[in-house]
């Protein structure tokens, strides 16, 4: 049976234990991540996806990807990057690519102070400079994780015979739009999404 | 509103797109470990945690504490490691670390096996590699990967008031028993662990 846990409503009850460690209270707020709702669904589920299984996604995508597109990147970079990259959705909850994307950054920004401010101060600078560089998508480590944060929803959507594209009413033209990083980091990937997109197409899941 | 998604129950409708990239077949069965439930529950949460969450949290954890512990570490490894660890589980399930395993060691083998024979031959072999070395627990990487995944679900069921011990009657000594291969690892998540199971006791979460 599962009981109803919810320990800011209970401190009393879990009785302390010297913390030896105080980057474990890093770890222990980002278990909130499993709480973070998505819109799309894992492949073959019916239930949402949440950011941090998503985030697993997007590592293990990068070390069985990564080599063959493009070997010279720091791939030990590119999978912190993805790690890290939705922690912020902790506070500022997940936006919907497609929706109104104003004073999302103020929010994160925000987020990233409060949360990576729990580290010492060595590896809260370490993991804001990460963060920063995925949301700058500037470097070669960084337009990867960031393509790969694109794919992957689109992979999920049709293989799940829709998903978010049917819910949502989404066209054609807002999913090649947002698909654009992607080109330039692989002709490959960029090549398996517009196969995924003319797929839905022709089934109907995206409107043109 | 959610639909009810089993696209093997439903191959025909969704239509094929090229598949350009051989690895990614790799990606989309690896989504199953999204629907592998562990005994432990995330903290503060009523619901289970699967597979793929608890990789992405041991993941994290080894970038936030590795540094610290042993900075002469190749932290790409151990990061793969962790994120390939649990993928056995899709087809050998889950074995809850208190109870037996035998047979165990056959059936993950046999998933590995079918499950990295869907990449290239180049990352099947590296990836079997990473896998094995992980459960050899023999390499400093190796040690310290295995000594976080015995961590952290100590930080959950404290932090969630006995969890998984309470609701199995589980005693110090296999508590204690399980966590050994953290004492030669690092002397502060040792002392960490030690005060952890010490409240633990004091809240009768932990038979004696
Ligand atoms: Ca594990």
């Amino acid at each position: 049976m599962a009981p109803s846990i919810d320990p800011e409503a209970h401190p009393l009850e879990v009785p302390p234990a010297a913390v030896t460690i105080p980057a474990l209270s890093f770890i222990i707020e980002c278990e909130k991540l499993k709480a973070v709702e998505r819109r799309s669904r894992p492949i073959g589920m019916p239930r949402r996806e949440n950011s941090a299984e998503h985030s697993w996604t997007l590592a293990l995508m990068a070390m069985t990807l990564g080599p063959e597109i493009n070997p010279a990147m720091d791939m030990l970079r590119v999978i912190k990057m993805l790690l890290l990259h939705d922690i912020v959705e902790i506070d500022a909850g997940d936006t919907f690519c497609y929706a109104d994307q104003s004073g999302k950054a103020e929010r994160e920004q925000a987020a990233a102070d409060r949360i990576f401010g729990l580290l010492p101060a060595e590896r809260a600078a370490e993991f804001m400079e990460l963060w920063h560089e995925f949301e700058e998508a500037a470097t070669p480590e960084a337009k990867f994780a960031n393509a790969l944060d694109r794919v992957m929803p689109l992979i999920q959507n049709h293989a799940n015979g829709g998903g978010t594209w049917s819910e949502h009413g989404i066209t054609t033209e807002q999913v090649l739009g947002r698909a654009g990083v992607i080109e330039g980091v692989s002709a490959e990937l960029w090549q398996h999404v517009k196969s995924l997109v003319a797929a839905a197409q022709l089934a109907g899941w995206l409107k043109s």
